[in-house]
């Protein structure tokens, strides 16, 4: 028999070559669950900066699955043993691992369900193919919610330095130019090691581990939290809060997508778990119901809807201005009102919860490793591994793992702070 | 003062950093018309056969502009003369070549629009953004439409080796990892002068033009003519197509875009110009229409259009079967009642007519090098220039000249031809 | 027990990391024979040319045998059926395929021995370490001769599509900085299969291998028969002859290198085969006997041998000029006597065998794909392959089967032809 | 006139095209002593560990000016005053900064001239140009020596982020394949700015110079200190003070390279400045003298010559291993004893003397980034510069200054610790 069957090969800028063994795994790519990843990108509004990087969440799936065979080939050839189920199970596992996600992820989430985190619907998804495909997602399941025995399958999906990461990070990295955080992904899978039943590094692998470890901190300053993208992540929640507002006050809005309209209209809560109408609604929500229900809004007759879609739509977005400390509630009071003076003059409603759509305070809070929880672990010998930034030789590990806040402002462009 | 100020900076994963001047060059990218591009991917359905290529035609205009800024720099230090206006004309032109375009392209020009090409819509709307911006694209239109009398200008815009072909070619390629694709644009640039008024390759790129053309050549094969590719835009063109049968045979499909909805419901013609009714609305649709109304239509109570849209939305593609000769009628009536029982077996509507939206008889003409209209020159010495396939030391190129016809079938994927 | 004492990991910026198997490969890797192409540059004098590319045979051989790794692994997962020690004989061929070039190889083998061919010194140097192994490579020099039953083993090391040419081609492309001769080195080896004992290229691959022709001319042209190093080829020939021609006139020259002296006084001749001590001898000079040798021979008490010695270190070469057809015994005559004025203007020896030294005729043979004797086969079907230039669908690659000759003067650059 | 013959270009792996203006730039890359710099390779021994990396000085030289042209055009556009004189002294001083290098440096320095170090070379030998070309190197003379008024020009050529920096980490790390040691080389040129008279980067640039900062010590952790390279150096410079030794006790030793001679029979101390004497035999040594040399006393009567020579050759290098504290006397003497022993029983002279040759303790000094002395300069706004460890948010940065002391042992490989 001719084993070329056996795989359908992706062809990914990244990783170049990519296997899919056929089977299960394959026609879970082929799920219309995973195709919707297709149509959510996967830096939510870092196109709009970084104009290379219209990349979906499909693609980063596809890399990281393609790296996660690289793994598994490097841990079998250093003697651990994985089974075909496991194998099957773990590439399953990393190919659903964001398959919860919805539109303009981290930005949307609270905005349309209450009480809500994107992982809840990935296990429930999770769940659902699982009976489709009468319990063949099982070992999946119980290697992603980490009940599986072998702790390091686990641990290649979810960890300080899983497939997800590097292979986002990389990907990222390439799409939007921003070459500096790029990370030595090969030196860092030939190195990696299951010791006591754990994922860990060879001590010829920290160097590269520090380098990961930075590129990350890089990314996370320059793209993820790039000032552009803090504020039109602001400008789209107040979008959508705007519609929901209006909703509440006994107004319609136009809702193109019937979809979106179930969350905006009900803002159902997610406390008591997901119901069927939840996630059948969810999942028939990506990135092109919010833009066109923006296009739309563009002609509401409600002056902030309208005036808040035209301007994301046409880039007028706010402005990000980073503060030495916290905003006290006095100097609060003074830019609301010159944000009402503002709206004012711009002929648009100016009360206090008009002007709520148009201001912000929030912060940052940035890790670029935190060793509490889990960590990653270097093997010194044989014998013993020992944590990351204990491991390093000099300080400057120990200082990442402090967390760095720093409040912002997200405010109209012509205001004088 | 800082010149600092007088760019903006974009980072692209292809060409690294690009200065867009500030002033009407930057307004132009943040216009309306030249946003929207951001919703329309380059690659059409590529993005379905390579996951990487999720591109669109803003970020492929930004980066020809980038290497616009390249050939000037490289055409003035051979002391060609380019003013500054006529550099601010040429990088406008350029930005704005494919600001025509519509969603899908190629696939769907003919299927909403009569008697249409989207060079038509180009120059409509920079005349549209001429009259807003008062006459500052006059210079930029002459060079666009030939009548500018420095003909180079507009072969760097449109010629069989422009900054056009140079930017998608490489961006293509690297987006899809078909990395055969790839092409020396700085080698190409740096042996471009301009000759007797013509953009011509010195003696020395000749390699850089052969490995170019060969370059061109395995994209349309590899990619752009990609079965995949071929069968998803048959079955796209069936799904509207289907959409203006239904309505001219008085039924009504739900139109979660409007502006989409005009089309489809009204076919206009563009012989006698485009009236304004027609632009609005062409402006007004994007790639997210189309896939949220296919979306919408997995529901329509019409069996076909619902099976259609659901095929398109869960890769059941059709199949595309290359020939060596053009199908009989003889042929086609065959495979047309072979493509009706199907239909019946899937209780499907399985007259004629409805065959016709699952089969399909067409070809591919294929030229990497056309020579006749206008040809590459090379620079022989510094008194002649000869055209590019008879310059070439092999007749390999020359054979390239010949245009390859090959003839396809799509079908469904069980059929037996 | 722990695999990873299997392999030595070598890092390539070529290929990435190179597992090289421990146990004999290791040993022959690390054996002097193979550490001496660590001194021989792997493109002679192109250097010089391009300054990026300083990269020795040794590296070629490592990611050659790196590649053969992949292939290897590659006909495996189709099935195809390669045995340890295959696998292993198969890496030792290509890793020694090169060990019998000298130094300067292709410039300097006729100038040294008569009747000589590198290929004779590499088969020499492998029945050698078969002996010093105790016939561990006996298997390994069966399929370099092509006297194993597995055809395609020898085709991987030796074709026209084997793991040497893969490699250089991309390693001299990139070390040149010459782009253009990239090639789809992972597109060709995940289409490789073997057919009936062939290699074959699966019928997907055939734009790769097109491709990967389309570069190698281009290397051709661009690189390997670059101007500068056709003229410096034939100045360093002309040093060395001249040494020679003082020693056979029974003059003295100052010898730095013993093993290379050995070779410049006695002139042998290979007709019989290797004698020890030519092998001896040879095994003992590279790059830098010649090097070295040259920069004492600056000051040789011979004026022709001085001034060619100093041309050579201080890159005043001679200049290539490329004519239409073969220089007439009559126009040759008017060259050299112009030569002659030239040398007796520059106060050197002007008589006819002086200006032999200065002044050469010769031609280029570029032929980038040759397919009478073995060509490169194309599956078509599951039952057929046919030979490459047949299955192209233009009749380019036909016309790039058709050799060009190109005949050249090298002259003093002052000479006014 | 034709601007294309105002430079010659250069193709570079890692920068691309590179132009070097034509007159005395090209005239000083042509000259005899930037020659030599392709006889010396520039990462010294790394390629022995590393094979790819065989590039010469020379390569790098051409490449850090091609950083200073991008570093002058982009410091223009922010409107700085660079005259075309000190453009054209910039480049000067930016090819000729390792104009003094010898063979093997670091490791040789030492061995073959007392109280010597390169930079006395460097700047001797500009000297020596700039009355060969009447005075036209002056103004690189004063840049390079720190004299001229804009002191930001001599930062281009020597600071901690200077292009010769910039060039050696990206081309080592390329040519080594360690990819974790990219740095974002074009963003710290688009961030460099003049501030008060010295060379700045404005603030968006601060991550690129972390990820520089880390980079740099990323190198020097994997490449610049590798172990292999380390005990190779130890082993070179025990066969130079051998060859030494064996003179000073009366013996001789065969010298095929009578350059390298001088200096290990005479030993000459640069104490009293550089003689003429010493100045002539240094420019005839590269890379060839030394190992042709080594070649050549595998032969000698010396036991101990022989056997070094043999070692280097052959790769039976020493091992290096990293101890916690330094070694004691009472370690110390412990390890030579069994040194003596170990010679002994290969039936070497084993008294302690000859030990020395085959036993090292030694430390290294790293630190990433120095701030002391100079430091680099981030702009907080347009009045205010900030010194790098200073502006940094995280307290790693300061971290990294703190120098890394790690003291380790060069040892025969059998030799139990």
């Amino acid at each position: 028999m001719d084993k070329r069957t056996h795989y359908k090969i992706f062809t990914d800028p990244i990783h170049g070559f990519i296997s899919v063994p056929k089977g299960i795994v394959l026609k879970l790519v082929d799920h219309p669950y995973v195709q919707r990843l297709r149509r959510i990108r996967q830096l939510g509004l870092g196109y709009l900066v970084f104009p290379g990087s219209e990349h979906s969440r499909f693609s980063h799936a596809i890399g990281a699955l393609g790296l996660m065979q690289r793994a598994i080939n490097s841990l079998r050839e250093k003697d651990t043993t994985i089974t075909r189920a496991e194998h099957e199970a773990v590439l399953i596992g990393i190919l659903l691992h964001d398959i919860g996600h919805g539109p303009f992820s981290h930005t949307l989430e609270q905005t349309i369900i209450r009480d809500f985190h994107h992982e809840m619907m990935t296990l429930a998804l999770m769940r659902k193919l699982n009976e489709e495909f009468d319990g063949g997602l099982s070992t999946a399941i119980d290697i992603f919610t980490g009940q599986h025995p072998k702790t390091f399958l686990h641990q290649l999906i979810s960890s300080q330095l899983d497939m997800d990461r590097l292979d986002y990070l990389r990907r990222d990295s390439v799409y939007t130019g921003v070459n500096e955080g790029s990370i030595g992904i090969d030196r860092i899978i030939k190195t990696m090691r299951v010791f006591q039943g754990n994922v860990v590094i060879e001590g010829k692998g920290i160097y590269a581990v520090e380098n990961y470890i930075t590129a990350r901190r890089l990314m996370y300053m320059q793209v993820y939290q790039h000032k552009t993208v803090l504020s039109g992540d602001k400008l789209l929640a107040s979008i959508f809060r705007r519609v929901r507002d209006i909703h509440t006050e006994g107004g319609t809005v136009p809702m193109p997508s019937p979809a979106l309209g179930f969350f905006l209209k009900t803002y159902p809560s997610a406390k008591k778990g997901l119901t069927s109408r939840i996630t059948e609604n969810y999942l028939r929500i990506d990135d092109n119901d919010v833009l066109l229900s923006i296009k739309c809004w563009q002609d509401a007759k409600d002056p902030i809807l309208a005036d808040l879609s035209n301007r994301f739509l046409n880039r007028r977005f706010f402005r990000t201005t980073f503060v030495k400390k916290r905003i006290s509630a006095n100097e609060q009071n003074i830019l609301i009102e010159k944000t009402r003076k503002a709206l004012k003059d711009a002929r648009l409603p100016h009360d206090e919860k008009s002007a709520s759509y148009y201001l912000f305070f929030d912060e940052l809070v940035n890790e670029a490793y935190r060793y509490e929880s889990e960590g990653i672990w270097i093997l010194q010998d044989h014998n013993t591994a020992i944590e990351f930034s204990r491991a390093s030789e000099t300080g400057n590990i120990s200082a990442l793992t402090k967390a760095v806040v720093k409040p912002y402002i997200v405010h109209l462009k012509d205001l004088v702070l």
